[in-house]
């Protein structure tokens, strides 16, 4: 199997490492956060925009793209970067995710996953075999296993049956992935990662990351993080699942996205991470700085002429005052999510480099203290 | 008083006309067509992709901005133009006809309009005086006066009360305008229009433009029209007020942007134009097109390559399908809002072009039949 990812520079004092990801639509330096197009759009962005910021590697959902506008529309195209035009790197994840929080009714079998459209009702099944399938038809550059998600509370054994089961899902997507050259006459256009799982139990986190390691995965994802637990619990099976991980392949956390959380997963040599909240956040109004997230319709804003956070390029605080920025939000105008979101992948885009840049210097863990100090300086909010 | 106005060319063949305004931020070709920033942004458009399409003049209203985000918030940076960071020129509406469409409740009484607020109930006066110091505070580059409109059904006696009341108002508004200087150290930063009024009645109508056209204004505005009228009073009663006019000041017919009403407009002779249309149509998935309005939703969609319209420059018809464009709506995605509402202002910038190019060259009305009758082959409406 090729390898996709070249190490840089190891932190000479840590885990935090940078690198490059090699994959179809052009390389990416990690640690790298990505945005997300759920629906083949970074919401409210112009897909120019993400690109002048510097991203290359964005996210779709195989569950959302999947059920809208479908794979008939999708293969017209041949898959959704002429569709939605964006020429560089995509990312799928495989949908496990979304059908347990959005869809109508689940039931998971052995063979896959039995659910309902949380659009019109539906009924649909993802398999393992199928979820290759619809990422082939996506044109993704890294696509993701069926897995199965354990939140926090759920008892041993029904978390080792899923480990056990998402186990067995990510050979049957490996060698679905194998036999399409034979079977469609086309092969495999992207990179397939495993995800492993284990809920929060730190043998099955261990005996998950070794297993899904072993297999011929250019990528590991740990799943079944942030997705309920504590902040300790985070922080600690992590990095349990991140030792017990191969360190050769790139390691994935997905779902995070805050900036202690990323600043945790960076510790601990995590390479990629995604997270909707930086949009999502800034379609409500709140954006980050230095300082802390700042709420922009917080009346203190009013009369402030001064840009959202100094020395940022994006095009709110190159061009318009906290006072506009709440004028906007006030109005319920679309511009001000639209400049909000532009911000806030800006913001992030640049505090990457900043990550990456400490690493480089082997010096990213007084970076990390520094950066925390100033953003939770006041609860993690920005005041004034 | 300085004139603004200068004829390029009268076609030939009827009342058609171009020319030039001179604004304190910059010269605008007429016949045009002036998007609509009612709360200091074009809804959707980033400010930079409306002055890229051309355009350099744009409304702001100000009765919105009056309530939100007020003139002491306006007056820390001087004028909507700093605060909205937008170098071009504004015009804003003097707020009457807002005040009848959208205030709770409001009472005309000699001085003034009592009203209060559609956003939190509070009560406002606006008076002819305040309403040219609003928009001195505003910084507007074109000013209107306060005015009342008479829609159609409203008696004889009534609408000429009004029409009196109006031009008593267009005479304070003018004495206002002409003391600011004396009275508050800074003179009038902008061109104060006068509106003529006389709702649905020949007399009333001429006698008011008549009135409007002899005072002290550098440009007069028809008001009072599409307001529930038929078309083909309309067309009336356009024509009766743009011929009782003054034919040496710009003429500006407020509140239309349908391609039939700026078609007549222009066929009278008529100068400038606003609406909300367009970008209200484009937030709903309706876009222009030489075949009439196309709503994007429509299952007929679904699997088009093709642009919307062949030859746009607009982003979204040199970046995306009308398959995209389709799933952008049927997925409630912001960026679909944003594509179409630069398309059509994007397409009716385009067509102002077409609109004076055809004067230029004396075949305005052969542009308008054959503009008509391809428009109109499918009721105005694209369909495949």
């Amino acid at each position: 199997m090729e390898r996709i990812f070249t190490l840089k520079h190891q932190d000479r004092n840590g885990k935090a490492r940078t690198g490059v990801l090699s994959l179809p639509h052009g390389e990416v330096d990690t640690p790298v956060f990505m945005p997300v197009g759920t629906a083949g759009t970074v919401k409210a962005m112009y897909h120019k925009t993400v690109a002048d910021i510097g991203y290359n590697l964005i996210l779709g959902n195989t569950y959302h793209l999947y059920l809208r506008p479908g794979t008939d529309v999708l293969s017209l195209f041949d898959g959704l970067h002429a569709f939605s035009n964006w020429g560089r790197n995509i990312l799928t994840d495989s949908g496990g995710f979304q059908i347990f929080s959005l869809s109508k009714l689940r039931k998971i079998y052995e063979d896959g996953i039995k659910f309902q459209s949380h659009i019109d009702g539906s009924r649909h099944v993802f398999t393992p075999e199928k979820v290759v399938d619809i990422q082939q038809c996506i044109g993704s550059d890294i696509a993701m296993c069926l897995d199965i998600c354990s939140a926090p509370g759920i008892d041993k054994k029904k978390t080792m049956k899923a480990m056990d089961l998402t186990h067995a899902w990510a050979e049957r997507c490996i060698n679905r992935r194998d036999s399409l050259l034979e079977e469609t006459g086309r092969a495999f256009r992207g990179n397939l990662f495993g995800i492993c799982q284990g809920g929060f139990y730190e043998d099955l986190r261990i005996q998950s990351a070794k297993t899904i390691s072993q297999m011929d995965f250019p990528g590991i994802a740990i799943g079944g993080l942030s997705v309920g637990e504590s902040k300790e619990e985070f922080k600690h099976f992590l990095a349990v699942a991140a030792d017990a991980c191969t360190h050769e392949k790139p390691r994935y956390v997905m779902g995070i996205g805050t900036v202690d959380y990323i600043l945790e997963a960076v510790e601990n040599g995590i390479d990629m991470f995604d997270c909707v909240l930086a949009t999502r956040e800034a379609r409500h109004g709140t954006v980050f700085t230095d300082d802390g997230m700042l709420n922009l319709s917080r009346a203190f804003n009013e009369k402030n002429s001064g840009p959202i956070s100094e020395g940022c390029t994006c095009t709110a605080c190159t061009h318009y005052s906290r006072a506009y920025m709440r004028h906007m939000f006030k109005a319920g105008e679309i511009y001000g999510a639209m400049l909000a979101s532009e911000h806030n992948l800006t913001y992030l885009y640049n505090f990457m480099l900043r990550i990456r840049q400490s690493i480089e210097e082997d010096r990213f863990e007084s970076f990390k203290n520094e950066y925390m100090a100033r953003f939770y300086a006041n609860g993690g909010l920005c005041k004034n």
